[in-house]
């Protein structure tokens, strides 16, 4: 059993991958920082701030590991970089890391969107390289495995895309909702809103509160529809809201779709179990997450059961009177859907074993 | 602006109104019992609980009041009763107490339903008095004030439905949006859950953690539909689903509709703006509950503010690029969605003004 | 019963005091004026702000009340004014405010400590008014209550200090404890910290976390030692450390001292019930706040019933075996640790029922 | 730097040890069921439950992991068991898996004190096997690492006791503070009060609470005392007092003791620096754990930051006015102050290399 926990895992190589972290003051970039340190098969080149200073100034977990953040000028070019900064400075750096010929996964939303305009639009600036976009592969590993494995530039999905593209895509490909009608509500814990100070993020304000936000035309809307409609083969509209509550890792999303068929819960079991048969990371929960639990909670996720990991769970249920159905996905925004799935995409852009460093457990409670 | 906290309201009478409480150990009757108190013109007959004891040893708010739980045996006929029982119970004691002349509210779901074999599946049990259902009134004043004026016995709403129904009465009335593709995610803080203790509610398995549970089918849909289809003058169909969140008190109601006609925000406000223009406790909010707070929530309600008050919050939004309505309605399960909403009824019944001993402020932080 | 809730409670006079709250943008500030609002003998003269707005849009609770805050420039002289402002800028509007004839409530620092040195050392300022600090009367009403009925200026103590002098008071007037070592470790909610941002009170920082600060030489100790000494008439120790805890209101001192003579717990609880017996807002806590809980929690207060309270819960424990008391004491820091003690004082001051307006129940759970 | 990170480290062998967990539905046990499983050089023989079930229905992380709770009955002899039972089923146990060959881990307090009568007063039973308490070493690596080495039964110790000893070893072994009247107030999440349901535990008591319980003569008392005496080689008094708080994963000891000679902060941080210089999980705080964080945290440690970690955090302060010295320990109570401290002491019992499996980095936030 002890090889499922991944560790003797990935091919022993003596040259490891050495990878750069650009911007490892936040908390996107101390995930990444803290994988690529648990990871067998990589070796941190660089982690770097614009004040550099010991990592764990930024993060305490890593006190008495002797990091240090170097600043960005003083960072050599490595195999690998992982991009944690704000979306334009990401755009800028990336075409210069690509031609000095390192492997790029962006965490950032500077190469998620295919359509120039929207992009321009959505993030209300012009884009500083598009000529580069194209390079660029949406990076979600059970959609796009093989051309992540070939690409040289991943663009890592935003945290609720990741958990509501996960929930949705089967239904999608196989046609069984209405794909104008779909109602996602996004669950964030309050780590995806970033280091930065911010009113809402007080916790006086938010400790007691549920904060929503973006509620309607959120930028993720727009990954989100662009990547259900390449799977639906026809425009999928996605009716998205997020809402902060006070927990600190992990998102929840609940994503509604209006039936066009009849359908049962085992068949919805059997198409998602089928479906992500192939992926080391994805879970459906089928039966309960404990037994004394009321078994209302029965077929639902536990958000709690991902923090700190590259998991996903989904869970299933059908209203068959109201023609409903339901799918609930948790993961920790900060790992499968952050840096932790932007390792994996490394994983597979280096011809790694696509789990290894990433199939350590989740706590409970 | 002193008049506002309600501080003197109410038509000071020499002979106050005997309320009693049956089933005052858990929270519903507990801010049953506190309201009561509270009351400028109701004075506390008696609170009752299986097992007899001072108060405070279910509610410590109350140490020090000197406020004894007695046997419901030793209950003597009063001019009014608030039940917080469970459901068969509630309707089992209801018929006694109406024939014994006093006026009833019943915090529960026993007379909410219009439809005696929906009743009977949703609740799983014959009702133990059909024959009394004819005279209640389901209680959202904003809806039946009139009727509640007259009526001798009110069901409380449930505290999702308290929030949807509001938040939904006007676009349906209107016919706005589309009546069959309703989305409801209600988010609950964990008294909503009563004091029976509960795996999905020990703290270290909620506190990190978000909890959907009945995400289909659940009981208050029926309620819901039933008061919307009225206002819709056609059937209506909501497909709810609550999720339990690491708060204590509070609900907030995330609802969606798909717009039938072009709709921008302003018309939308205003149609709110006259619907409640009326009503004391709903409070529409159209700018920032903090101005520092990134604009996206600007229009949203703070669903920390209103607990401990009969107040409900509603805030509004559109996309017209997908054709979706937001309506966000923030209340306390166990004020405006409970016990205080049940006060509010009470006082209509007995001719005191409808806000008497309800003006008070909810606290911020 | 219902008396004891406080409607109809005080003198009901034809003209209110008119009362200005300078400084109501904070959460001591906007405590404050809910409390004035609130209060059936005071009417909100002014509430004043930097930057004038809306109420609600620093207290959300407020929408819909109407209520502007306006530049302290426009403020009209007024028969009382509550100061809910920085230490220096409080100290140099007092003098002029007292000149104008007002009384004056400062719930700052400002006029707390009685020697110039110390104040000037610990607040590391040069007091811009010292000439009136004599003028000063420290605000615990279970102390000095005839002072504070004739004070013209009233300095409200801090909420750490006000925990745990009432816990520590009867004690120490009796010499039953080693006055030179006494630990007193103070859980602080985070609506403690104010409304400034600060990365300890971002939630992904505190979320999970418990934040010591300050861990010694707090300020707060200065006035528990100065009102202390003067109980047991020698001079006290008080080794004071400070944790934020993430819970929004309320405060919890727990303070151990180690006994000079054999006591028991019973005569404890009859040296705090002689103590507290004319006091409407010490309440202590002889048994259970809930009987289903694990006995161990007996006698021991619950923080989260005071908020939003004038109440002061206090609990009490013995080791025999090791000679060491344990008091606790819990209350709310905007409550009886803050603004609404502020106006327990005005109340005494302006000749009103010293708990006109303040006996509003907490709410559980 | 990856080294760091355990990954590759221990010994590899071809025949990994065996080990058996008795007792794995609770929190502790499931602690010890992932850190077998993500260890290098262990392999999970078995984990037991009287109500056998798949692991992921009492811990919701393993969902996916396959792993099944088998009876105790069929349970095999392996090379070595980590007891997670209740005190008096883990001491019945305890002797017979001894007489098996097994090495013996005992998680819980069946064996942590060395004088019967106050066991059996303290835990208020008589003990099933006092004559094999002799063999048990106490397990704190620190202190008994030699011991530990050659034991074949270990007492884990007890959480707040582990905090507590690191937190104040080195300054009774130097003499430097009273020994007699030292303070320990202990702050708990919630997961250290285990699985069973509580009322103190219900979300909606202790959401927004801070729960005092054995606030005098708790248990953990007696094991701090007896190793504390030994260091000190003269009797030790600690006054301890633990608080359940509002988290779930963690505890901060907060310990106080009155110098016997003057002592700056310089030399402390360096007692402590030379102390625990040898250990790879006691890290000292010496610089802040965030720059932005108002200074006053400076020297305090991070309890968020060791949940699901074998790290004890620990910082430093002093009072030199007052004469006292607070030191601040953070581990998690599943972790260093269980399940982790378990493994560690069986790695050194089993000849591995003592961080084997352990060295997993926190996260942050």
């Amino acid at each position: 059993m002890a090889d499922k926990t991944g560790r003797g895992a990935g091919t022993r190589r003596t040259h490891k991958t050495r990878v750069g972290i650009l911007g490892a003051s936040g908390y996107m970039g101390g995930e990444a920082l803290r994988t690529v340190l648990e990871h067998p098969d990589l070796e941190l080149a660089w982690a770097t701030s614009r004040q550099p200073r010991p990592a764990h100034h930024c993060h305490p977990d890593l006190v008495g590991m002797g990091i240090e953040l170097i600043h960005p000028d003083d960072a050599d070019p490595c195999d690998a970089v992982l991009i944690a900064l704000p979306t334009l400075a990401a755009a800028s750096q990336t075409a210069r890391l690509l031609d000095s010929g390192s492997l790029v996964v962006d965490l950032g939303a500077a190469f998620r969107l295919e359509d120039r305009s929207t992009w321009e639009r959505v993030y209300a600036a012009s884009h500083p390289c598009w000529e580069r976009v194209g390079e660029a592969v949406y990076g979600i590993a059970e959609l796009h495995e093989s051309a992540i494995r070939k690409a040289r530039l991943v663009a890592n999905p935003g945290c609720f895309s990741s958990a509501a593209i996960l929930a949705l895509a089967p239904l999608l490909r196989e046609g069984w909702i209405d794909p104008e009608r779909i109602v996602v509500v996004g669950l964030s814990g309050t780590a995806g809103a970033g280091a930065d100070l911010d009113r809402a993020m007080h916790h006086p304000e938010i400790g007691d509160n549920l904060v929503p936000y973006n509620a309607v035309d959120h930028r993720h809307s727009y990954e989100i529809e662009q990547e259900l409609s390449k799977l639906a083969k026809r425009e999928v509209r996605v009716h998205f809201t997020p809402i902060y509550v006070p927990i600190v890792r992990g998102i929840l999303d609940s994503c509604h779709g209006f039936a066009l068929r009849d359908i049962e819960r085992p068949q919805l079991l059997e198409l998602y179990r089928d479906f992500y048969a192939a992926s080391p990371f994805v879970i459906l929960c089928e039966d309960p997450p404990e037994p004394d639990v009321s078994w209302q909670t029965r077929p639902y996720p536990w958000v709690s059961a991902v923090a700190g990991t590259n998991r996903c769970l989904i869970g299933l249920d059908v209203d068959p009177e109201r023609g409903r159905i339901a799918v609930f996905s948790a993961l920790d925004s900060l790992g499968k859907g952050g840096a932790r799935a932007g390792v994996e995409n490394l994983n597979l852009m280096l011809g790694l074993e696509r789990s290894a460093g990433l199939l350590g457990l989740g706590l409970h409670p």
